[in-house]
């Protein structure tokens, strides 16, 4: 080969394509998490596709070139905490152990959920009902779908004589509402960390469940 | 005295007025609770007077005479979710017993409140952010005040030996919490009764702090 005519080599499309969709990937992730902050602070209605690329030093093409409008954001931010929830319960599952252990991992890992993302809490309690009405449907499926596995857990528990005898909906309300709850008064700057309040919340309600 | 000209009785001014106020008394009880339900089913911004007396089957000049304005609507509701609560705790402390006997007591009116009152929990957790700045203050204060009565209760079982030693605010912030949640999913027309829940909640969350 004659040196000095060395072709510049070309990306190949598919690795292209992949390199492409990836960072589109990465800015969607990044302007979810902006937004998420922005609207648990101030409200969704008050939140513009302005404030949200401002926030993130880009103008307001970014937004619309990544999603429709800020119904999709929304709506996207909801996907995202019932897939990182429902993820966090299949791990919580595989880990194994009898309904005991499992319903501790359980507890634990939706604990650290709401206390990792308090923005996630405040949005998914306050703003479901900016939702169109069939996303709604979907995202109170996925919560139905949610507790309905900890619930069939809780009934295992009971048949094993583990767990008291109380109906498995109140039981698991009780648990998760507990946890749930923490995002109103948890603040991360303050003297206890979010892994010690999830440790101290499973002592306190596994306490309160077994026989 | 001659028949025929009996003079007609006066109502007597003082007992005019206290009738006055009674009757005042009685129609702004009324509008707060009908306001209550249509600002926790639409949300503060979406509600107008003329809704709100339209609901009732009044003209909007009634909301007007007794409420300078949609904020003081809303601040009355506050006072009066924070009265009833902090009375009860009154009640549940009068009561008597020893702390874990107090305990449940709280509990269960606790989550007797939150289930009786749907709408309030909902305004309380979602509409804070439409009071004013030292209406705000007041209120966290009253939150504070109200769950530090708790937490010293709870301290106090713990000296007796009575009470797993976790840190008072986070046992207490875990035991109210699982209350709290509950309006979110307690529907009146379910299988279980508010009271029926409530007793399922005390012995459960009492479970798991007990020693």
């Amino acid at each position: 080969m004659a040196v000095g005519v060395r072709k510049k080599p070309e990306i190949k499309p598919a690795i292209k394509n992949r390199i492409k969709e990836q960072k589109t990937a990465l800015i969607q992730e990044e302007i979810l998490e902006v937004a998420a902050g922005l609207i648990a602070e101030r409200g969704f209605k008050a939140v513009t596709s302005d404030d949200i690329s401002a926030e993130m030093g880009f103008t307001k093409s970014i937004i619309y070139y990544n999603f429709k409008n800020k119904n999709e954001i929304l709506w996207r931010i909801f996907e995202k905490i019932d897939s990182t929830y429902s993820g966090a319960l299949d791990a919580a599952f595989k880990a194994g152990g009898g309904p005991q252990e499992i319903l501790r991992n359980v507890i634990r890992t939706h604990c650290m959920n709401v206390l990792s993302h308090k923005s996630w809490a405040t949005i998914y309690i306050r703003d479901d009902h900016e939702l169109t009405e069939a996303q709604r449907r979907i995202v109170s499926g996925n919560k139905r779908k949610y507790n309905k596995r900890i619930e069939e857990l809780y009934q295992e528990g009971v048949l094993f004589g583990k767990f008291k005898k109380i109906p498995p909906v109140v039981a698991v309300s009780c648990l998760i509402g507990a946890c749930n709850w923490a995002y109103t008064w948890f603040r991360p700057t303050g003297p206890l960390t979010a892994a010690e309040i999830a440790d101290a919340y499973v002592d306190q309600l596994i306490g309160g469940v077994l026989v």
